[in-house]
C-alpha cells in the first residue's frame, strides 16, 4: 500500500425531505448564491421550485448560471467566473450531475484565477483559492459531489481535460436518492457505467497489498450490479436510487483508490471520444472498458482479471484466462442489457479517421504509456478503438 | 435505507515517515499540547523519542498522562482533564490503541464539563465543546482514531458505556503501519476480533436496500481475514500491517453503519463481561461472536447469515440453514486459528455468578431488546453467555 492523505470533509446530508437543511448550510458562507445548473429538467420536475423557496425564506440573493453543457465547457466556466467577481458571490449552489458540479468547481476557483481561465485547466493542478461550493446532486455518476476533481471541455483545441484542487471539495452535498428518479433510462445506464468504470480504474491497478481498497472497489461494483436493473425496471425504487447515488460518492472520493499509484486507462481514452464527438462520458467507458480488458489480458494482468471475475461476477471457472474472459463476457453483457449501445457506430462514430490523433492525445495527455495496470502505447490505443467499431464476444 | 449524515473530517495521514508533519497538524491548534498514552510500549519501541524530537524542535511545552489502561477507567479522565485546566492545554494528543483515544476524547469533553464527569458518561451523548484531538495510532482495533466515539469504564459501578460528540472526531491521525509491528500476537488478534466484530455489528441489522454498506463491510471482512494470518506470521510485513490499521477505521467510521437502525447485540454483551471481569474487548467480542449466531439462527435471519456464509467466507453450500452454520463454523475456526481463547473459562470466568445481572444490564444499558437484528431478552443474553463457557461446534 503507497502513502497516501484522506481528507474528505464534504458534509454529506444524504435522504429524502431534507432541503429544510439548505439555508443553514449556506448561512455559514454567506447570502449571495450563484445557483448553477444545466438544462432546465430541474425546473420540469419541481427542484428548482422547492430550492428557490428556500433561497426566499431565507433572505438570499440569488444569481444564476443555467444551461451547463453535459461535457461542461471552458466559456461557460468564464460566464460564471465573471457573474461571481461582479456579483460578489459567496458561496456556489450546484444543482445537477457531475457537469454541473465540475463546472461550478471551475468557476469557483476561475472566479480568483487571473488571464486565461484554459490555462487554469491545462495546469491540472490548482493551488489557488475557491469560492465555498454547496452541491444538490441529481445524478449518480461522476462522484464529484465528494471530490476535488473537475472535468472540463474546450471545443476549440479538441480538449478535454481534468484538473483539481484541495479547495474545490464541496463544503456540503444533499444527496437525496428521489431526485433521481425522473433519470431516464439511458442516463441511468451511463451514469452507473461512470460509477463502475471508477471502481474498475482503481481496481486494476498494480500497487501491492490493497486488499481493503480492493474489497471495498468489490463490494461497490455488486451493489451496482445489483441496483442498476432495478433502478432501471422501478425509477422510483428509493432503495435502488439510494445505492446508487451512494456508490457514485464513495467510488471516487478516494476509498478506492487513495492508496494506489496508477493512472487510468480507459478514462484516458474516453476523454478523448468525447473531446472529438461529444457523446455520453458514461457510454464511451462501457463501450472501451471490455475492449480493453481483452486488450490487456495476459499472464501478467490474468491473476487481477480472474479475481475479478470471481468476486465481482460470482463466476467459478478455475482456469484463469477462462474466467477472466468469462468477466469481460459478462461486464459486456451487462452494459447491453441495461440499454447502452456497445459499439462507436452506434453513436455516430462511423470512420477511424481520428482514431490516430486521438490515441496520441490520449497518451500525451496522461500517464497511460508508463502508469497504467498495463502500459498503453499510441497503437495501443488505436487497436483498442478499432475493436469498438464492431461487436465483440470475449470467450 | 435510512436517512444518514456523514461528515468525517478528520485528517488521515497514512503510511510511513510521516512524523515530520506533526508539527505542522499540532500547530493549527497550539504549542500546549497533553501527550497521553498507556502502559509504556512506546517508550521501549522508540516512537515516544521520535515524537519528543518533533515536539521538542517544535518548541511545544509539553504535559502527560500515562498509563492509561486498556479499559480506560473515569479516574484517569478526571486526572487528565484536570491536568487541561490547569495548564491551558491546547491540543491533546494521543499515541496509542482506541483505549489512549477514547480516554483522550472524554478527557477533551471533561477539560470543559463541571461537576462529576461519570454523568458525561452516562449521559451518553456529549453535545459540548473538546479540546481538538491529534491522534498517533499503534494498534488497529477500534477504529476510535476516525470517529466520535469512546468507551469509559467505571469499576465502582462496575460499568462500561459507550458516549460520543461530534467534537471528540479527531482533527488529525496518524495511520503508521510500522508502528504496529511490535504488537504482540495476542493483540492483534484481539484488536482484529474486535475489527471484524464492528463489521459483523453493522452487516447484521434489518434496514432494507444496504447493499453499499453491505457490500463494503464485506470487503473488510475478506480483506481482514487474509490479513490476519500474515501478520500473526510475520509482524512486520508493512501490507499486512497497513491492511489492519485501514480496516480499522473504516470499519467504524460510518460507511458501514451511517445508514442503519439497529443495535449492536455482541458489543453490549461483551462491554458487561469486560467490565465485571477486565477481560481484553477483542477476546471477548470473538469468544461471544458465534454463540450469538447460532442462537438467533432463525427462518427469518437465515437470509443474511448465509448471505455472509458466501460473500465473506466464500461458501457455496446452497442450503441456506447449512451454509450459514459453516459459516459461523468458519468464523469460530478463524478466531481459534488467530490464537484467540474462545471460551469463557480460558480467560478466568469460571463460574456463572454474575450472568444474570450482567444479561440484565446489557439489556438495560442497550437496545438490544428491542432494535437489534434480533431482539434479545435477558435470558437470551443469559444463555449466550452459558454457551461460552463449553467448546462449540456449529455444523
Amino acid at each position: 500500500m503507497e502513502n497516501f492523505r484522506f481528507h474528505v470533509t464534504t458534509d454529506i446530508r444524504f435522504g429524502k425531505n431534507r432541503l429544510g437543511e439548505l439555508p443553514e448550510v449556506l448561512n455559514q458562507f454567506g447570502k449571495r448564491v450563484l445557483l448553477v445548473y444545466g438544462g432546465g429538467s430541474i425546473k420540469r420536475n419541481g427542484l428548482y421550485a422547492q430550492i428557490m423557496a428556500q433561497l426566499e425564506s431565507n433572505d438570499n440573493q440569488v444569481f444564476e448560471v443555467n444551461g451547463v453543457e453535459p461535457n461542461p465547457r471552458i466559456e461557460t466556466v468564464e460566464r460564471g467566473a465573471a457573474l461571481c467577481r461582479k456579483e460578489n458571490i459567496d458561496v456556489i449552489l450546484a444543482v445537477g450531475g457531475g457537469s454541473v458540479i465540475d463546472c461550478s468547481k471551475a468557476i469557483a476557483g476561475g472566479t480568483f484565477a487571473s488571464g486565461d481561465l484554459w490555462e487554469m485547466v491545462t495546469n491540472r493542478a490548482y493551488a489557488g483559492p475557491a469560492l465555498p461550493l454547496v452541491t444538490v446532486l441529481t445524478l449518480a455518476a461522476t462522484g464529484s459531489e465528494m471530490n476535488r476533481g473537475a472535468v472540463i471541455s474546450n471545443l476549440k483545441t479538441k480538449q478535454k481535460l481534468g484538473f483539481g484542487g484541495q479547495n474545490f471539495l464541496p463544503k456540503a452535498s444533499f444527496l437525496d436518492p428521489t431526485n433521481t428518479y425522473t433519470v431516464n433510462a439511458y442516463q441511468t445506464a451511463a451514469g452507473s457505467a461512470d460509477i463502475f468504470s471508477h471502481l474498475m480504474e482503481n481496481y486494476f491497478d498494480n500497487t501491492p497489498g490493497t486488499d481493503v481498497e480492493d474489497g471495498i472497489a468489490e463490494g461497490l461494483m455488486r451493489a451496482v450490479i445489483k441496483n442498476v436493473p432495478v433502478a432501471l425496471a422501478t425509477p422510483d425504487d428509493y432503495d435502488a436510487r439510494a445505492n446508487l447515488m451512494w456508490a457514485s460518492s464513495l467510488a471516487l472520493n478516494g476509498l478506492t483508490g487513495a492508496s494506489k499509484a496508477g493512472a487510468w486507462s480507459c478514462h484516458a481514452m474516453e476523454h478523448e471520444l468525447s473531446a472529438f464527438y461529444d457523446i455520453t462520458h458514461g457510454v464511451g467507458l462501457a463501450i472501451l472498458t471490455p475492449r480493453w480488458m481483452e486488450h490487456i489480458l495476459n499472464e501478467r494482468t490474468v491473476p487481477k482479471l480472474a479475481r475479478y471475475a470471481k468476486e465481482v461476477w460470482g463466476i467459478r471457472e478455475t482456469v484463469p484466462e477462462l474466467a477472466a474472459r468469462m468477466g469481460i463476457q459478462k461486464l459486456s453483457d451487462y452494459f447491453s442489457e441495461c440499454g447502452i449501445p456497445m459499439t462507436l457506430p452506434e453513436v455516430g462514430i462511423t470512420d477511424e479517421t481520428n482514431f490516430q490523433k486521438m490515441a496520441e492525445q490520449a497518451v500525451a495527455s496522461s500517464k497511460i504509456s508508463t502508469l497504467a495496470f498495463e502500459p498503453l502505447a499510441v497503437e495501443d490505443v488505436v487497436s483498442i478503438y478499432q475493436a469498438c467499431m464492431t461487436p465483440s464476444k470475449y470467450v
